[in-house]
């Protein structure tokens, strides 16, 4: 096992009180708990999220001082006694979901997401916006040795939340799914992981641009929701047999998409009803980003943003991810 | 095999231009295509869709002159030559869902609700208010020898709605189910179901006696919505762990009750979103109530309900059943 | 609607007695009933089930005298009266499951394949080795305009008969998949589906040349049994974490790759027991090839096969397929 | 939060080598661990499994010296630092699977008992004929105040075994199931776990008094194997269509009843594989008992038993359950 030399003090970008600013400045290096691990974050991406956390944008409470952050990946430094999954020296990400209580009944059916425990890195815990980050062990991402670390790192969050979508929609290879905001950060994802997945990615978003890059990402059909006479109407003629898409990803963040989608998505499929799987981004936990939907209630009000829908209509925050150096 | 002598002329009760009267009149007996069963009936209930059919409330057109009816149970009098898993002498009950194409992708996936050229008794297809019916072999109703056709004929529509919801809800053994409107003809219905199920009835309706009723016909707790002083804390009470039901039915004709539902239902199960399967009376076809969202698109404008959650949402029109002697 | 010229006569090939031969001779042409269509054939595939047929070798009779044939495209030239879902001119194929009900318990749960009144083209009736072929329309293939003929005629029986197989084995993108008789024509088949469906295909096969093969059909890993020292190990070592695959699909004639099987693939995944789809050849009715394991039953003991494992564990008799033109 | 004093020093039955005897005497009370609970066990049931463990007689190593038992029902007396989810005071039972890393693949879809990790109780560790017992406290079971300890200790083992077969077997309310050694200790649990779940139970097991045990306790029909003169047909035709049960539930001994059940098992139904699941008594983790089939090829050579069918088999040693009170 390779031996690490940790550091007692480290830098790091911490929000000192609500609504900021951000310090960078040096704070001690903390040591791991018995179920826990050490992450020496060598690249992080940065969300959205983390401004909304900065802020306090949200009805759920943050950690104060905090560091944010949800994005890390990064090299297994020092871990607990109980830790038997996870070695030192393995590559590993910390996301959105940092821990969760294992026990509950959420927990124990594989929705850790939901579980009333959970811990959210950059939130109600420290994040990766420093240089050593810990997370539950049975948690982190394991990452691969023959992955970048760099290009992982936003996989953590943007890619998860659609690959999460994708997955859980119940979309079967050679059936369609449409993707709302295709041409964005997380779209782009979505997009990509649609055709490894032997999907039908018909991609929606706006202008001639996006539409190029949609179309050389593999979106086999693209509408244009700013020159579109009838959205709904192009939306199903973009499937082989006309009767709509049998999932939607929804990464818009106005409301009209949502009522659209349940226009146009094909009805009921293999026994399951329509699927409109939007994606959260305060998801990103490898887990169902459907099952967000439950917080999302909290911060319906405040936010003006409604749910709606025949179908299972989900929302999302959708900004572009940004990659930074922090080693 | 018995044989049945069939009149020319039969009793029916015909609706001969929108918006009515109904007149009881003498019409020919039809005879059965090569796919159909001619059926005596001997029972029929009688649904406030029958109401909205004679008045042509909906936007999908009805058959003109009319007989309503899609509660018929009686006898199988004669069947066409490729009929062969329906017997002359069966028993056998009139469904809203009177046909379908069997061939297209809805159907080959056994939704046939969903089916494009779907015929529907009493609507698009003359129905149970006459004597002598018609409907395709492979849709009717197989109702064995030992059961009362009287009491069997509101099952027919009333009884497999709520029995679908419950069925596609998703929701097993040992879990809680609330049912909405539960002291009502389809909420009693479906309290019974849940019961022979091993479900834990929650039953929420309005006043003393209805609650008398729920607990009766086996409901474990009874939530009384025009005395309790925050229904959804009172619903999440009523259930072991205080998380909510696993699964809601919405028999309510109003649209509280699911902004209601998406606050108490249960997040997320079996790897499942959290279900709120209403049913629309339109259904009744011996299927999936859900799949019905999509024709409710059509009507949503007209009625001004509309249709809510970040689960599967679902509507119906509840109005009592009442039974009818035609033979 | 396109208007064909249908001859009173035509050439085809009539197995008059069980054991043969098969005699080149003219028979009438029959015309569709309500619920059938009649198909030009332009090509038929052969299987090896045509010579089982023809020699008797299976305890379910045939028809005799008997036109074999199961793997038939052409063209729709006449229908019967209820036919909707088809039109005169459109391509479609003669699979093996010619017919069904419809209206079983296991018709109305799309398990057509298990119904007990199946019509099985090339054996209970008369198949593809004629000009023109009648079939139930509701069961026809429906082949895009866009589909070369002769390549497709195959596809009918060997093509779904693996694609079934890879869709009911639950396996997800991103998951392995072991072929074994991957080298063969019906492996070849999976091979290239597994692909389409962004799963890890691992070929197992004897000798070089498949191994060749299978590798530029796209296989990502080959374990030659005629080589291997322990093929459950190379098989499990083939999978990123060596678990195992999570599903196999057992292509293979003898009894030794089912037990291997057992011992390789992955355990339950997904809620699910762990998958180990075989195919019998009797299927090829696009439905799920697992049904037929019940059929099998009956011809085991004359086989001397036996069927062996603590997972889902078919058996499919292999032979190359070969295309022949009878139009 | 209640205290409990701990003394240094319990009695305990402890197997001090391979082959036994079993020695009543006294040794030290261990302390859990940051994630385990201490249980102060109040009664124990006594598994065959027990005198397997003491005997050797598998080929997985036991601890030694052991203190066997993995039906301990008792209250929880002390916890580590990161048990959030038990609290001290609770009730809680040892079953057979102790603990597991809750990290793995197997882990992280909800298949705990097939983390190559997991402990065993009774086998791995030490279980329950102690009076404090230690456990990992994501995975003790927790028993409501209200359920008498004493009742609960073999459900603990027994019940979980036959209600996760009857679960997983994937039967719903209104079908039937098959239940073989239905008169035994497990079988006679099984059949109240279907009546309560509102499936139709077809007790299968030898002699008129096991008959009437079997419909005393709610099986709606009783099939004598050591009487019947074709124990398939007569299984069959207990259930409302003659086509089989929808699942088998095998507590027998020989091979012999999963060969019958491959015989008489309805085929595939709700597009799953038909559902011959047994169960092995090793497994009583609360969890799926289809998963231990793996485990169980390890013992499969050494007790000369055979798994063999088309469906998913599994096996179970059953013996009777006998409560001991140890407290």
């Amino acid at each position: 096992m390779p031996q690490f030399e940790i550091p007692e003090q480290q830098w790091a970008q911490v929000v000192e009180k609500k609504g900021g600013p951000v310090v960078f400045k040096q704070i001690p290096v903390q040591k791991p708990g018995p179920d826990e691990v050490l992450i020496n974050v060598k690249y992080s991406g940065v969300c959205h999220t983390d401004l909304h956390a900065m802020k306090g944008d949200w009805p759920l409470a943050t950690k104060m001082p905090l560091v944010g952050g949800h994005e890390g990946a990064g090299v297994v430094v020092a871990k607990g006694e109980l830790v038997t999954e996870v070695e030192v020296g393995d590559h590993a990400g910390i996301k959105w979901l940092n821990g969760s209580c294992l026990a509950c009944s959420f927990c124990m059916q594989a929705d850790e997401p939901l579980c009333p425990h959970a811990l959210l890195s950059g939130y109600t815990v420290d994040g990766s916006f420093q240089q050593y980050a810990i997370a539950k062990a049975a948690h982190v991402a394991k990452i691969p040795k023959g992955c970048d670390l760099e290009t992982t790192a936003p996989v953590l969050c943007a890619g998860i939340t659609v690959y999460k979508g994708l997955k859980e929609s119940g979309v079967r290879p050679g059936q369609c799914v449409a993707i709302v905001g295709a041409g964005g950060g997380l779209g782009s994802m979505a997009i990509q992981y649609a055709n490894a997945m032997g999907l039908h990615a018909i991609a929606i978003d706006g202008g001639e641009e996006k539409g190029k890059n949609c179309r050389e990402l593999g979106a086999q059909a693209y509408v244009d929701f700013t020159t579109t006479k009838d959205l709904v109407a192009d939306v199903k003629a973009a499937t082989p047999d006309g009767l709509g898409p049998h999932a939607v990803i929804l990464l818009a963040v106005s409301e009209k998409p949502f009522h659209q989608a349940v226009d146009y998505v094909r009805s009921h499929q293999d026994g399951r009803p329509q699927q409109i799987a939007g994606s959260l981004r305060l998801d990103g936990g490898g887990q169902d980003c459907r099952q967000i939907c439950r917080r999302y209630q909290q911060i319906e009000e405040e936010t003006g943003y409604m749910l709606r829908g025949g179908g299972v209509v989900f929302f999302i925050f959708f900004f572009p991810d940004e990659t930074t150096n922090l080693s």
